[in-house]
């Protein structure tokens, strides 16, 4: 196999050979290979291991098998460790994924740091059949079926010409040692099924099946390829972004045909999976919100509103008279006068005898109503929001400053009349938003 | 069986039962088990059955059967005989793709003149599953894993939900007859194997594999429409239709990535398999091309230029002396006159007594030159195009008026200054276009 690998590195990957990279080291088998492989072609490379602290006193031999693997190659390591569990706990993703996020995000962070443009891993032939037959009988999509590209701008993947079988043969002609990961064992009698059950009945159909599948592979690459760069066209031509939030027209996406599928390609990057709902906001009633880990997309009049989840601040904050400053959740200041500044938007004056303290800042609550500045009577705040086209997000927003739960300034939009300065006033607080 | 199938048909197929449709039928188990089971619903159809004449009297043999099985039904039934083998040596095609075409054509020409909407088939779910398989083991793309939709907007496939293993169950319990197809016997075997031997393991993997499996041939099938939506974008932004001719600039094409999975997409539906001479168009120069069995793809300067193949028209034709019309390649009107008419493009004056007859209308060759009107001296004919930007497709459409092999007018484009009227010219002959 070394000779067969040389002659793939030189023809298929000549950059290895001059340009230092990093090499991923679970330790197992194929990671050991790989590694020996590129010693003996006086390769210029790291070592890098994560510790995901799965496996207990297992995980921390890996550890120790891989430090003395790069001493023996005499090769530089990076070694991390994970907290994966509390990762899966905080993210809600599965323990696969939440290997996957971590080690990708400290690969890129060490090659960032040492200046190194290539990550190479070990995925071999066998990975791409077991994983697609996987795929197929659990359901999947183009992406579940298009299999692991040889390289992409910034990960080179050698060893995935090359089968299980040829490894291993190479790995005891060698005499090498590596790590049997004790969780495989689980996907080891899938894998084993596939390929000495599956691959040889499809080999049966037709004696160059490995080769077309490879075809089939590359070609469903290609496709979601060619898909990627009409989502992005799309995105380009549907998606308004302001202020962290994306506007996106009903009638435009209406226009689209098929919709389902075409929503499902607009919004997949952000987590969503309940379509259904998705395609329901369409014709939903303004307010409506659909939610992923991570965005939430809300219908708002002739509009779809996607933005990423942050923390929305529900709480209720208070004002003392004698408070001078207010820093959260936004910062105010405030002071005492006797006479009228000048105007703006972000500044409110009002009589302090109106007021009963402590005031309090809150978001809006079903039921508001308030006595715009300048008109008679009161209007409800949900009435207001309509009439001055404030979407749902910024609805969820708007901070409301009170007194007694009355509103005294839709803050930063709008004074109230009951409690603005008139003549006899004799004691005026000025609000200015900072 | 049934009772699921009716249930099947009154929520999935309700048009069904109150229109009239076309149900194809070849007299093998599948369609004969479809035909009883929409007679027992008191469906309205008519039976339609294609003669491919592949299997010589066992074809015959299966049109005499489903003949009888019309009567038995008390059925209309379409019947048609087909020269398979002509259809594959003329349009070069496999025997397979004949009868598809061959079949579909002759359906939607029955459904015409019967006003019927719906075309009926006897697909059932083991189709999907095996053909998925079987173009897995020979390579395929998206459009080879996708599988039969159930419903389009002519045809419906309500057998689509039920397997083989039900479907002769069926038969048995209800002591039906059919044909047994022995060209099927081919691939059988492939199609039992797929049957018996991978789904089962597949089976194993996942218990809801075949949920799965059809989960996964919906969402690839949506994901092929999604495609297609891009295809039709990108067609109305890059191509554009002149006369039959569609004219591609090759910058538009070039800012598309990956290019040649683009290119695939673009001009996939016109037949073109040579992907790689394909993309080398894109750097040739001017007049190469590429031809698909339907269509060329030229390189003009900096566009491509793509046409359907038609019949290119190169012989030479003649015209007498006393000839006072022309009706072959193009209609040509030639009178004789003492004195010069109106000028016009479509016109061309010459002076009779430069001619040597019998004159002839032919193509360009390569090294031909004239004297273009009101220039000194002679052009070659190439350099002449080149400045005109006449391009490739136009120049081999473009005919040649000559006399002794001289060119006398690049016809309704240029005309010779040798062969022009001058203020000696006795008889004038006058060319006119229709």
């Amino acid at each position: 196999m070394l000779e067969a690998f040389k002659g793939h590195v030189k023809k298929s990957f000549p950059e290895l050979l001059s340009e230092r990279f990093l090499l991923a080291c679970s330790g197992g088998l194929d990671s050991v290979v790989l590694a020996h492989c590129c010693t003996t072609m006086d390769m210029e490379f790291a070592l890098a291991h994560c510790n995901f602290r799965l496996r207990g006193e297992e995980s921390d031999g890996d550890e120790r098998f891989v430090a003395n693997l790069a001493k023996s190659l005499n090769k530089y390591l990076f070694i991390t460790h994970f907290d994966t569990i509390g990762y899966v706990n905080k993210n809600k993703v599965s323990v696969q994924m939440a290997a996957r996020e971590l080690r990708y995000t400290w690969f890129a962070e060490i090659m960032k740091q040492q200046g190194i443009d290539t990550l190479v891993t070990a995925h071999q032939a066998d990975d791409n059949l077991e994983t697609f037959f996987i795929n197929l009988s659990r359901g999947t999509g183009i992406d579940g079926l298009k299999g692991i590209p040889p390289k992409t701008d910034t990960v080179s993947r050698p060893l995935l010409a090359f089968s299980r079988a040829e490894i291993l043969e190479y790995a005891k002609a060698s005499r090498l040692e590596w790590r049997e990961d004790s969780s495989n064992r689980e996907t080891y009698y899938l894998r084993n099924k596939i390929r000495h059950e599956i691959a040889p009945i499809l080999n049966e159909l037709h004696p160059a099946f490995q080769d077309n599948f490879d075809r089939t592979q590359a070609y469903l690459g290609d496709t979601a390829l060619v898909l990627e760069a009409y989502n992005k066209k799309l995105r380009s031509e549907l998606f308004q972004s302001e202020n962290g939030v994306v506007r996106i027209e009903i009638t435009d996406l209406q226009q689209l045909h098929p919709l389902k599928p075409h929503m499902h390609l607009l919004l997949k990057d952000f987590g969503f999976t309940a379509w259904n709902d998705i395609e329901g906001l369409l014709t939903a009633t303004s307010g409506k919100e659909v939610r992923s880990k991570t965005h939430r997309l809300v219908k708002d009049r002739k509009q779809l509103l996607l933005e990423k989840l942050g923390y929305l601040d529900t709480r209720t904050y208070h004002i003392h008279e004698n408070q001078r400053e207010m820093t959260h959740p936004f910062r105010l200041k405030i002071e005492c006068s006797d006479e009228l500044g000048e105007t703006a938007v972000n500044t409110l004056y009002v009589d302090k005898e109106t007021l009963k303290y402590p005031l309090t800042v809150r978001k809006w609550q079903k039921g508001d109503y308030f006595h715009p500045l300048g008109m008679k009577g009161r209007k409800k705040l949900s009435k207001y929001f309509k009439d001055e086209k404030v979407d749902v997000i910024s609805k969820d927003k708007q901070w409301l400053l009170c007194s007694d739960n009355q509103i005294v300034w839709v803050v930063g939009k709008r004074a109230d009349e009951r409690f603005k300065v008139r003549k006899d006033t004799r004691k005026i607080v000025k609000f200015e938003l900072i």
